[in-house]
């Protein structure tokens, strides 16, 4: 089979062409089925069309690109945040374009693409791939509301004739997604490529401390019974005890906290907050989670408060990405960017993660210019963007070689 | 001099009544102004003159019930809170009536009755004391709003023809407060009668954390500049700190804190908090605030978080008791109630804070039940209530004797 190359200006063309739908100053605001997003959608399947693949949008709006016959899968998702940064998932969707039309240009093993459905989660989160993986029901997804009361089913109603039916996910031998880092691991060490071992897991209670609220100038300390205080004991304990089970990847926050009454002289009685922790490794999740109620319990007796916990959602699995997947992308990695790329979990969310319930996926980051993302600054490199799209096309290459 | 004996029936009696105006339930909703406030005036004042002594309301709501010539001025307030329990200033000033008719009917020294207005705050803080004492222009008072809206000057305007000059505090040779303690000491060392060494002093500081807003799953533990993470620092080291500086009677508190952006899978990046604290030694306030700001620059530099504070308020000094005032309230005590007394500071405001501006003033405390307070639940033992009437008679005895 012979080599095909990447036209990388012509890439970058694209890229900024699909900037434009929704574009606000230098970011973008596409939500999943608002008019920016319909018609940068249809004019993804007009260039998908140019590129010699056929366009097919699915019930819930995924849109796919299709080459003939058995093929290797490349995309991501071209929706954005509310105040989304311009290359997010749209960047993984224009580098599988980039690289299916050159590999049908020179006649190489067939290649499609998909750009999937709010990824960011107007409805949920990843609702197109989630849908199309059969994580979620289609019934069940259209009752998901947005934020101003829509429900999926009303939304997708503006798809019209455009949807078709699902795509049989046999026909693909696999899944490919380039994506930005959201991190700032690649752009520290000057890396220029990270290959994706697993998508970290979480897990996520809600813990609430309940102490006694008293009057601030009356009550001596030791009768107290303070539920912020309490709180930091656990933090305390939390950051001793985390220490002989984490690995470097591993990390664990207190993102949302609302104490009770939150009045400066009286003595917090109560406080709500989130714990949420993630990791590659399902078993060291699990054992971050018997660490947190031994702390909890500790502190539950050390203090007098009552610590209640509940999980706040559903655990996400660590999902770890395909062997061959990973090998391939490591040479292509080495082949295009020697001594530069480095292999890293990924620890947010993406399509591959449902896309993992199908078929073998694998995922490759370029650096993220300070780490920023769901942020109109979000950026990267142009040199970075262009050795994401080798290292993508080299990747295809190598699997379909087999 | 005679020796007179106070009637506690008439005393609980009286008492009663004055619980009927704003009665809910178990608790009383008598804001200062309110048409509850102003019946209860207008009552009060004939109970004062029915006990032989001429009722005087000043311009900003105080009503004084005035013995001849120079006299012992005893009294509280009569407002409450906006769920106010039925005792809280109440207490003190029914007290100062029985004392000062069974005083006058026995023929002893003159005894002057007062209650004072808006202790609770409506507009501003300890209002109509502020105003007599002087610390508070009457034309800027006027100024103050109630959470409505409506300023002092049109609250009381419904004093209407009530309303007379200002009284000299000249004539009064020193002023006793009787007050529930509002706190749980007396009532879990089950004693009888706390005497108040001082009114606590406090400070309060406004502390801004300003970390790094980051993704939760992208942003390893190590590169975190996580707010809420470094306000716990913050409570270690100030518990660590303060262990060399306070006394047991030493008070500090965060009673408010708010995260931004307040999100579960967002690292905190800003935290702004409350620090509070009391105690009876001016000095000591002051010691407690160097303490502060040491741990703030020790907690500066080991996080890499900008933390910045700013005094919130008017630092309130220590207000100590006045010795002879302490000493009769001592003998008093012991005589009444035996070993079943102690010496306290106030860790709550009140109006004695003010006085002590103009006279000699002390004050006495009985138990609160659990140490509420401010609250529809708040409640004494009916025993307790008489014990401390009986206290306060004997302390102005002895204060009359010389």
């Amino acid at each position: 089979m012979e080599r095909f190359t990447v036209d990388p200006a012509r890439f970058l063309a694209d890229l900024h062409a699909l900037r434009q739908f929704g574009k606000d100053g230098v970011g973008v605001r596409r939500r999943a089925f608002a008019e920016p997003d319909i018609a940068a959608r249809d004019w993804l399947a007009k260039r998908m069309s140019d590129a010699g693949l056929t366009p097919h949008f699915d019930p819930v709006g995924n849109l796919f690109g299709l080459a003939p016959g058995p093929s290797l899968l490349l995309g991501s998702h071209s929706d954005t945040q509310p105040e989304g940064g311009w290359l997010d998932g749209a960047l993984g969707v224009i580098a599988a374009l980039e690289v299916a039309r050159a590999s049908a240009e020179a006649g190489c093993s067939p290649i499609s693409v998909v750009s999937f459905q709010d990824e960011e989660g107007c409805f949920g989160a990843l609702t197109g791939s989630s849908v199309w993986s059969g994580k979620l029901d289609l019934a069940e997804a259209d009752t998901l509301t947005a934020a101003d009361g829509t429900t999926l089913a009303e939304a997708r109603a503006c798809l019209g004739g455009r949807a078709g039916d699902f795509i049989d996910p046999k026909q693909f031998t696999g899944f490919l997604e380039m994506h930005i880092e959201q991190g700032p691991a690649l752009d520290l060490a000057e890396e220029a490529i990270g290959v994706v071992t697993g998508i970290v897991g979480s897990r996520q209670l809600e813990i609430t401390v309940q102490g006694q609220q008293n009057h601030a100038g009356t009550t001596p300390m030791a009768m107290r019974r303070d539920a912020l205080t309490t709180v930091t004991r656990i933090v305390a304990g939390l950051e001793r005890a985390f220490a002989n089970v984490v690995t470097p990847q591993s990390v664990w926050t207190i993102g949302q906290l609302h104490l009770h009454p939150n009045a400066p002289s009286i003595v917090p009685g109560r406080a709500v907050f989130t714990l949420q922790w993630r990791d590659e490794d399902a078993d060291r999740l699990e054992r971050m989670e018997k660490v947190i109620n031994e702390v909890l319990d500790e502190v539950r007796q050390g203090t007098g408060c009552a610590i209640t916990s509940r999980r706040l959602r559903q655990m996400l699995l660590p999902v770890p990405m395909d062997g061959q997947m990973q090998t391939a992308l490591c040479q292509a990695a080495e082949a295009v960017t020697p001594g530069r790329w480095r292999s890293m979990p990924s620890g947010a969310l993406h399509d591959a993660s449902n896309v993992a319930e199908l078929m073998p996926v694998g995922m490759l980051f370029v650096p993220s210019i300070n780490g920023i993302s769901h942020a109109f600054e979000e950026d990267t490199a142009e040199a970075d963007l262009v050795d994401g799209l080798k290292v993508l096309a080299d990747a295809a290459q190598r699997l379909a070689r087999g």
